[in-house]
């Protein structure tokens, strides 16, 4: 695509798509099944003709929105967009025909468009004489639409586990008691993540036991407008006064114990990325599948000695075995409140052999 | 002791004392029985005339140090002190008569001699005339000193409990390897902790099954010169061959499975600081004694899922009744060997209602 070492893409273009990846990563964007993507209209002096980003499913796509801006003015444009204009015709119509239609010259996209099956739009761009330019800042789109990348080149969702425990790995008392592991400062950064994913996941003996609400609630307790889906997996009936099953959020019952099965039932209703907060059996089948992509610890500095544990057994039986993922951070999370100590948030990733 | 609102001490006292704690921590005093003590002395003006500071069991108290230096020049100075002069004839004579026969005209002194018991040289210095302030500094002075006073005021050795745990609270695998649970960075940092103390203590079967040297190494592994005690506790016979009968230290069979009657034997050796690597049944003996003063805990980011804990039972069966200690210090140790992980070290302290 080069042309004998010369620079594929102009300053005004490199400029043009940092300030594309800032629209595509606005604020108030909800979260959704499609990826977030930025798109600034250049004329041939590298001047910006029209701006555009996606606003949330269901809602005009970048390219779509800064060509309905440009209007006119888009003729012998150049489109620089964060993601590889699309091909494919779902609530808004492919963004390549528009582009095509509009009479755009050029087109620089950051990241490919994932999908392993299908192409994206770069070839039809082609086709109608349009010069296609792809990677300028690849890594840094791809990181933007992180889960939404791997929910299409895995054809799963991310799933992100997150426990909580004591400095000794123990998750409730021995008499069951709970309330809290975490400090409240933990538990606020927990419905922050929660409001992040599109589905939270936990099994049926969860439901039954601690009867969660799985909600996203704000600092006082009230729950956001905007809730994930609430997804309960396993064989058991739920009984009907069990809290997930209030109007708050959606609830689905998946009656599968089979993680593989339950994600595939996930990605048929378009989720991206799981929250699994089940209790420690069902993170263990996960675990053991191969199936946790981010975990999520909160450690909280006392000890309860006996109790529950926060990690079930997954089958390893000697040190050289244990499961050693990536620290990928480690923040301390001061007390908000009078009284409690700090705790720990690790993110942690498992190293790309064990996918 | 002070006139009506006028400071007790001047600006040089005050000034002479931030140099006499800084005497007192000089790097090299080993560790041993005695408290690190700094003194220096001043004439009329305010101005030095000598300084000293205490080196070690066997050698000069700092009062000492700073006479000997000083010589005739001592009489009529002011004896800056960190800890009030001792009246306690020991292998050194007592510094209170010391500084009443070179003629010293005032002592200001920091922290007040801790022994419930005996008195310290304040008064026998009041009998001889010499004016005598307390106070100045006080906390820096106890600080530096920590644990000898501790061990002075409570009558027994301060303990610091140490464990490493997998981020599940695990400290082996199912099939007892736990070598390594902790990175290097962290062993290394145990080395550390455990050259500042001046007893290592674990149980009959910790020498039984892990067979530890219970030495004080360096990175390369070579024992340092100056090694803590070696006490093994309980009623078992040890077997001649373990490691910790060897002669890199010092080693004492303590026949008892109290930790009171462990305690007061060590005390009885002049033992000041207990560090505590017994395994989790004797740690938790200690804590549901009230006998931990201080944890250090090492987390490695990292899942077993089963094995030993790290913690046995506390007697605890709902968490309301959690052990809760105050985080006095928190640090990400990152790794220092290549492929490792960052590990965190806790430092807790229990609160003060639970000694």
């Amino acid at each position: 695509m080069s042309d004998q070492g010369s620079p594929i893409w102009s300053a005004a273009e490199e400029s043009a798509m940092r300030r594309a990846l800032e629209l595509a990563a606005s604020p108030g964007v909800p979260t959704g099944p499609n990826p977030r993507v930025g798109c600034v209209l250049l004329d041939d002096e590298g001047r910006t003709v029209a701006e555009g980003h996606h606003r949330g499913a269901g809602t005009a796509h970048a390219e779509a929105d800064a060509l309905a801006l440009a209007g006119d003015r888009a003729r012998g444009t150049t489109a620089v967009v964060t993601l590889e204009p699309c091909n494919h015709t779902g609530r808004t119509g492919p963004c390549a025909q528009a582009l095509v239609a509009a009479g755009v010259r050029r087109v620089v996209h950051a990241q490919s468009d994932p999908n392993p099956v299908a192409a994206g739009g770069g070839d039809t761009l082609r086709a109608a004489g349009i010069e296609v330019v792809g990677g300028l800042l690849a890594d840094d789109a791809r990181e933007l639409n992180r889960v939404w990348t791997f929910a299409v080149e895995k054809g799963r969702p991310f799933v992100t586990w997150k426990f909580a425990a004591t400095l000794d790995g123990r998750s409730a008392a021995a008499d069951g008691t709970s309330r809290w592991v975490s400090g409240t400062a933990a538990r606020r950064d927990t419905h922050r993540l929660r409001a992040l994913a599109d589905t939270m996941l936990v099994g049926t003996r969860t439901v039954e036991v601690d009867d969660p609400r799985l909600t996203v609630r704000d600092a006082h307790d009230r729950p956001l407008p905007h809730q994930p889906l609430r997804a309960v997996m396993g064989l058991r009936d739920l009984a009907p006064d069990r809290r997930v099953l209030d109007d708050q959020a959606e609830t689905v019952h998946l009656r599968t114990r089979d993680p593989r099965e339950a994600l595939q039932a996930l990605r048929e209703r378009d989720r991206q990325h799981v929250f699994l907060e089940g209790g420690p059996t069902l993170a263990a089948a996960f675990l053991r599948e191969g199936l946790v992509d981010e975990v999520v610890a909160y450690v909280a500095p006392f000890l309860l000695g006996a109790g529950q544990q926060a990690v079930a057994d997954l089958g390893i039986t000697t040190i050289a075995d244990a499961w050693r993922p990536r620290v990928v951070d480690l923040t301390v999370l001061e007390p908000v409140v009078d009284g409690e100590e700090p705790n720990i948030r690790l993110t942690l990733e498992p190293h790309r052999e064990d996918h």
